[in-house]
C-alpha cells in the first residue's frame, strides 16, 4: 500500500426532507448567493425550498451555469460575490454547478487574474495562493460526479477542460436527498451511473499494491451500481435504488478508494476531448472509452482485470484471457443496458475525426497518461480506433 | 436506507516516516502536551521522535494513561492543560490513550464538574455545553479501536465504562504509520483484529435496510481482517498485512459503515462489564460474547447472518440454519486462530459469576440493548450462559 493523506471535512446530510437543516448550517447573518444550472432546480421548486429554509437572510441568485461549466460564466458569478459581499454560496445542482461554484469561490477570493487558477492541474491550489474563500454548501440534484464531497472541479475554457483542486474548495456541507433527483431525465441518471462506475474503475483497475480494503470498497461500489443501475433508471421513484446510487456516486470520488493505491484517469482525459470537441455527454464519453481502453491495456492491468472478473462479475471459468474478455464484455453490456451507447459511431464520430482528437490531447499535454504514465498518443489512437 | 449525517474532519497521514509532518500540523507557537500510556511509546522511541518533530516548541508530557482510561487519571491531565495553558495535545498510543486525550481536552475546556461529561452517553456533547476545546492530534501505535478517526471515547469510572461523544473531540490529524505498531505484543495485535472485526459486525449484523454499499464496505473490512489476521500476528513486520489491519480498523469505526443502517453494540455493552469486573481485555470480551450473541439472536439477525455466511465466508451449501451455524462457527474459529479464546471458562469465569454481571448491566441501564432495543437482561443472561 502506498503512503497517503486523507482529509475530507464535508458534512453530509443524507435522506429525505433535509433542506430545513440549511437554517442551522448557514450563518444567521450570511448574505447568500444561490447558484444553479439550466433551470430545473428552479422549475421543480428546489430553489424556492432552499430560499424558504434561508428565512430572512439576504439571498441573490445566479442561474445558467452550463454543463461543463465555462470559465466566463463563473467569472461573472465571482464578480457578483465580490460586488455584493456575499459570504455564503449555495450550489443547487449536479457536478457542473458544484464544480462551478468551487471555482466561483476560488476566483472571487483570488487577487490576480482568475485564469491563473487553471494552471495548477492536479496540484492543489494552496493557502499561499488564496488565503481564504467564501464558504459554500451544496444541494445535490444529480448523482454522478461526487463533487458534493470533494475538493476538485473541472472547468471548461476554450476547447479545453481544466482540473482545479484546492482544500479550500470542499463544500462545508452537502445535502443528498435522493427524492430531489426523481425528476431527472433517464439519460442523465444513466450517465450518472456510468460516471460513478468509471470513477471507480479509474482508481481500481490499475495494478495491485496490497490495498486490500480499498479494492474491496471499490468492488462494493461497482457491485452496487450493477445491482441498482437498471432499476433506478426504470423506477426513478424507487427510493432505495436511488439512495444507493447517490451514496455510491459520492463515495466513488470522495478520496476514500484512491487513498494508497495507483490511479489511472486516462479514460477521463480522452473522454474530455470528446466532450470539448463534439459535445458528447461526459458519461457517454466514458462508456465509449473505458471498454476499449481495457482491451488495449489488458497486459498492464492483467492482475486487476482478473480480480475484477472474479469479484465483481463472478467470472471464474475459462482461461485468463477468456475471463478478461468476458469482464470487458460485461462492462460494455452493462453500459448498453442502461441505454448508454459505447461506440464512437453511435455518436456519429468516424475514423476521420481521430487525428483531431489526438491533436487536442497533444495540445493539452496528454502524452503520458495512466497509472504508469506510459499511455502515449499512439496508444490513445489505438483506443479510439477500437472504440469506433 | 435510513437518513443519516456523516461528518469526519480528521486528517489522516498514513504510511511510513510521517512523523516529520507534525511540524506543519501543529501551530509553530503551540505549547504542547504529549499524552501516552504505560511506557512503550517512550521505550520504543516514539515520544522522542515526536518531540524531535516538534522542534523548539514548549513540550510537556503526561504518561501513564492506563488501558480503559480512568476518569481520575484524565482529570489530572486536564488540570495540567489548564495550569500550563497548553494549546495543543498530542496523543501517542492506541484507543485508550486517544480516548483519554479526547476526554482530557473536553474536561480541560469544561467549566463545571468534569463528571457531568459522563452523563451524556451516546448523545453528543454539543457546543452549548463546551464552546471550544484545545485541539489535538494522534500518533497511532495500536490498531484496534478506530479512535484515531472518530469523535468518541469510553471512559472508566468506578465499576462502569462511560461513552463520551462530541464533535469537538475529533483529532485534527492522526498519523497512522504501520511500522510504529511492529513492537506490539502479539496478543494486543490479536485483540485489535477482534476489536475491528466486532466493531464491524455491530454495524452490519443487524437487519437489512437496503444499505447496499454500507454492507459491501463492512463485508470488505471483515474479509480483509480474515485475510490478514493470522499473517499480521505471525509476521509483525509484514508491512502490507499490518497496513491493511491499521486502515481496516480505522475505517471500521469512522462513521462510514454505520451511516444509514441500524447498529447493535450489545456485544460491546456486555463485554464492557466483563472488563470492568474481571479486567479481561476488551478484544477478548468481544471474542467471548459475539459468537454466543449471534447464536441467541439468530432469528432477529437471520437475513444478515445468511448474507454474512454467503459473502464473507462463502458458505453456500446446506439449509439456512446450517449456513448460519457454520458462519458462527467460522467466526469463533477465526478468533481462536488468532489466539484469542472465546469461552468465559478460558478466563476462569464460571456460571456463578453470571448474576453479578447481570446486576452490573442492570445498574448501568443496559436493559434494552441491540438494534431493536429488545435484548433484555434475560437475553443477556442466556448469551452469557452460552458463552461459558
Amino acid at each position: 500500500m502506498f503512503n497517503f493523506d486523507f482529509y475530507n471535512p464535508t458534512r453530509i446530510l443524507f435522506g429525505e426532507d433535509r433542506l430545513g437543516s440549511i437554517d442551522q448550517l448557514v450563518p444567521a447573518d450570511a448574505k447568500v448567493l444561490i447558484t444553479y444550472g439550466g433551470g430545473s432546480a428552479k422549475k421543480y421548486g428546489t430553489v424556492d425550498k432552499v430560499r424558504n429554509a434561508l428565512g430572512d437572510r439576504i439571498v441573490h441568485e445566479f442561474g445558467g451555469i452550463e454543463p461543463n461549466p465555462h470559465y466566463e460564466t463563473l467569472v461573472r458569478a465571482a464578480e457578483i460575490v465580490r460586488r455584493e459581499q456575499i459570504d455564503f454560496l449555495l450550489a443547487i445542482g449536479g457536478g457542473s454547478v458544484i464544480d462551478g461554484t468551487k471555482f466561483i469561490t476560488l476566483a472571487a477570493s483570488y487577487d490576480g487574474d482568475a485564469l491563473d487558477l487553471l494552471k495548477y492541474g492536479f496540484s492543489p491550489i494552496g493557502l499561499d495562493v488564496i488565503g481564504h474563500t467564501v464558504p459554500f454548501g451544496a444541494v445535490l440534484t444529480l448523482p454522478a460526479t461526487g463533487s458534493e464531497m470533494n475538493s476538485g472541479g473541472v472547468i471548461s475554457y476554450g476547447q479545453g477542460k481544466y482540473p482545479v483542486f484546492s482544500e479550500l474548495a470542499f463544500p462545508k456541507f452537502s445535502i443528498l436527498d435522493p427524492t430531489l433527483t426523481y425528476t431527472l431525465p433517464k439519460i442523465q441518471v444513466a450517465n450518472g451511473v456510468v460516471d460513478a462506475f468509471v470513477h471507480t474503475t479509474e482508481q481500481y483497475l490499475t495494478y495491485p499494491v496490497e490495498g486490500r480494503i480499498q479494492d474491496r470498497i471499490s468492488e462494493g461500489i461497482l457491485q452496487t451500481l450493477i445491482e441498482i443501475g437498471e432499476t433506478t433508471i426504470a423506477e426513478p421513484e424507487n427510493y432505495d435504488a436511488r439512495a444507493n446510487l447517490v451514496w455510491s456516486a459520492t463515495l466513488a470520488l470522495n478520496g476514500l478508494i484512491c487513498a494508497g493505491v495507483p490511479q489511472d484517469w486516462a479514460a477521463h482525459m480522452i473522454g474530455h476531448e470528446l466532450t470539448a470537441l463534439y459535445g458528447i455527454d461526459h458519461g457517454q464519453t466514458l462508456a465509449v472509452i473505458l471498454p476499449s481502453l481495457l482491451e488495449v491495456r489488458r497486459e498492464q492491468k492483467r492482475a486487476k482485470l482478473l480480480q475484477y472478473a472474479d469479484r465483481v462479475w463472478r467470472i471464474t471459468e475459462g482461461s485468463e484471457d477468456d475471463r478478461i474478455n468476458s469482464a470487458i464484455q460485461k462492462t460494455r453490456g452493462f453500459f448498453e443496458s442502461l441505454g448508454v451507447k459505447t461506440r464512437l459511431s453511435d455518436y456519429n464520430i468516424g475514423a476521420d475525426k481521430i487525428p483531431e482528437i489526438i491533436e487536442q490531447l497533444k495540445t493539452h499535454g496528454m502524452t503520458a497518461l495512466s497509472e504508469t504514465h506510459d499511455l502515449t498518443l499512439d496508444i490513445s489512437q489505438e483506443i479510439l480506433e477500437r472504440a469506433l
